[in-house]
């Protein structure tokens, strides 16, 4: 058994996610460690919530961390609005679709769910009628479900969700920071991230925001933990049924009366505040448009190499493309190859779409130009190694060169 | 709005913990992130787990890290090991024991309680009765309550569990490295902990044990998430009530199906692994020697300044002490000038606690001579200042110093 330090090998990581951190994001999570009611900490925790803020557009109060990765952000935000029996509605489009039914099943809810192919999104008329069918107490969807990297629109959702008193919750965890996004505007009630995507974090920490409305809901369902209850504070018969995920309890603990819940995880806390900082100081949209270029450059560069492209590309995610695996070339060997000869990581996907395609991402810190040539020049040599013939030689590269260049 | 890099101002943390963390820990989490079926993060995975096996003191195969603070483990090992009715038996002598009760409670369990006062532990004889008496499916226990500095003996626990058909777990959070502990040879079936207490990592990863027993309990509850199950995987009827904490999903993610569940924290599992790895280098019997000299060291030391010690002196936990603020001291005001002129942090306590005690740590990195000496130093001069006098100048340092040189 080994005890040596830590060493990892390096790696160029452009699969769908983790990608490599930002050396920023890294360096502040090096930073020492600080006590939980410091006003040092209790400031970093105030400064994280008003960068989040800009970073998911929204003006709500309630926009902070939960200490997990990005799933303990979705089910934070379902256990916390959703009662046992009450009706969700998840339109599926992909692999993490399947999640939101398996967690809001598991929170007691009356799931209803519509689904669509894997590679398509869903018309919002679709989504309109099951809403006025099912008449949810929550409308919960996936943005960009990486398991097949479409976005699904959800600009127009918002409105038709408050029509029908619906609560709108998006998991943006594959999306955020790469693609348009507007919490606010798009009325959305909870929105939740992870910072192993476009934030350019490390896994382990979850984004979440909460509008005045699911602030409500929440407040409703009330209790203050033993051990540390006052006698005015009184339980609600609706406790909700987690204590790490009572978004109450969490933002008591954000909040003015700091009343202790966990242990925040001050390294964790580092990363997502730098995470969020680092965006900003490029510029919210400047680092959508780097990901729309990236992205770009990528697809044309996999088209160039005369890769089959999977899926509605009008509506890929900016982030990854996920491309069908040549006839005659084993996936996996050719990823294992790509690894080994060349330290580039990229996917292959789940279900239906395991060993079929590979996804190759363009996010966060690897949303660059020498990235994405690199990967293409990478993955030109294993296709050709392979017995594939990518047309004329560097036609991957210099595609996506073309985009770059204008 | 600041958005300027962290720069945490430089702090001696000797309260309950957070302490800081050692600087390798963080130099490991500093390293570049890697792919999360990057053969090397898979190493990295079953190294971490063989490191823990030692440090937990078990053989059991099952022991792996839950994504989340300490309370993520303790909600995982509950949830995953308690059915909605099965009775739990809860013994609190302290806010932690509450903790267990509003967990338990909240995943359904029909909850039994005994009490005791809090600075007290049970005697085994009362534990055993509670036991014969409920007969209940688990008995949860925390090993060492920080808000009270007691350590309930479990050494003779499980053989009585055992007798009764009971699971017996434990929340080793805030003793595990700096007290025996001894997972296999008191026969708990689960164990969960945090890294910021005497495991020198922050906050943000809870490693978790579990015995052939509790994995079989958790192995009847299995369901393969939609999405990526086979046709040969049927989900039982008493599926786990979270996804997140679902034990058996994440056994499968750290086994070798390798079944994606979350995306690995890998920051903080370089962390979480570099705690243990530097704990076994040092030995990890000479580890608990160094917390108990230095526990021994700041008990005279605050004794030396004429402070009273709170609670049962014989059952305190190695790693941190409580002392009664003396009478014309505002214990606020205090700790937040030995914070802004010394940058020397301490605890107060909760519920009945908060307020009349102070608690003082001396756990991991920190349970070291200078760390206690500099504490006692300062904590004269604030006493001094606050009108306190504490005996002979230098009285405190003294009785410590005393302990060192034996």
């Amino acid at each position: 058994m080994s005890s040596l330090p830590i060493n990892p090998p390096p790696r160029l990581l452009m699969g769908p996610g983790p990608i490599n951190a930002d050396p920023r994001v890294l360096r502040a999570m090096s930073a020492q460690l600080i006590g939980q009611y410091d006003p040092a900490m209790t400031d970093y925790m105030t400064e994280t919530q008003a960068l989040y803020r800009q970073v998911w557009a929204t003006t709500n109060e309630a926009t902070l961390l939960v200490d997990g990765t990005s799933r303990a952000g979705i089910e934070a935000a379902i256990v916390s609005l959703v009662k046992p029996g009450d009706r969700v509605l998840v339109p599926v489009f992909g692999r993490f679709g399947h999640l939101l039914v398996e967690i809001a099943e598991r929170a007691g809810a009356d799931v209803h769910t519509i689904e669509t192919e894997w590679g398509q999104v869903f018309p919002v008329s679709v989504i309109a009628n099951a809403i006025a069918r099912v008449k949810p107490r929550l409308l919960a969807v996936v943005y960009g479900d990486t398991a097949t990297t479409m976005n699904q629109p959800l600009d127009e959702l918002g409105e038709i969700c408050a029509r029908h008193g619906a609560l709108f919750y998006t998991d943006a965890t594959a999306s955020l920071g790469g693609n348009d996004f507007a919490m606010d505007a798009w009325g959305l009630d909870a929105a939740t991230a992870g910072l192993q995507k476009c934030l350019s974090g490390p896994s382990g920490s979850a984004p979440i925001s909460l509008s005045e409305r699911a602030v409500a809901v929440i407040r409703g369902r009330t209790k203050v933990e033993a051990g540390i209850a006052l006698e005015t504070d009184e339980a609600s018969p609706d406790v909700i049924r987690s204590n790490y995920f009572d978004l109450g309890q969490i933002l008591d603990y954000w909040g003015p009366r700091r009343l202790n819940h966990h242990t925040e995880a001050t390294s964790m806390l580092y990363g997502a505040r730098e995470c969020a900082r680092i965006i900003l100081a490029e510029g919210r949209q400047a680092v959508i448009d780097r990901h729309a270029l990236a992205g770009l450059a990528m697809l044309a560069g996999v088209q160039g190499l005369g890769l089959q492209v999977f899926g509605d590309v009008t509506h890929k995610m900016n982030n990854v493309v996920a491309v069908e695996i040549p006839a005659g070339i084993d996936g996996d060997r050719a990823r294992a190859a790509l690894l080994a000869d060349f330290g580039v990581e990229i996917g292959t996907s789940f279900g239906p779409l395991a060993g079929r395609v590979w996804r190759i991402g363009t996010m966060g810190y690897n949303a660059r130009k020498d990235a994405v040539l690199t990967t293409l020049a990478a993955l030109e040599n294993v296709l050709r190694r392979g017995g594939v013939r990518a047309g004329t030689s560097g036609a991957g590269v210099d595609a996506a060169l073309e985009v770059y260049e204008g």
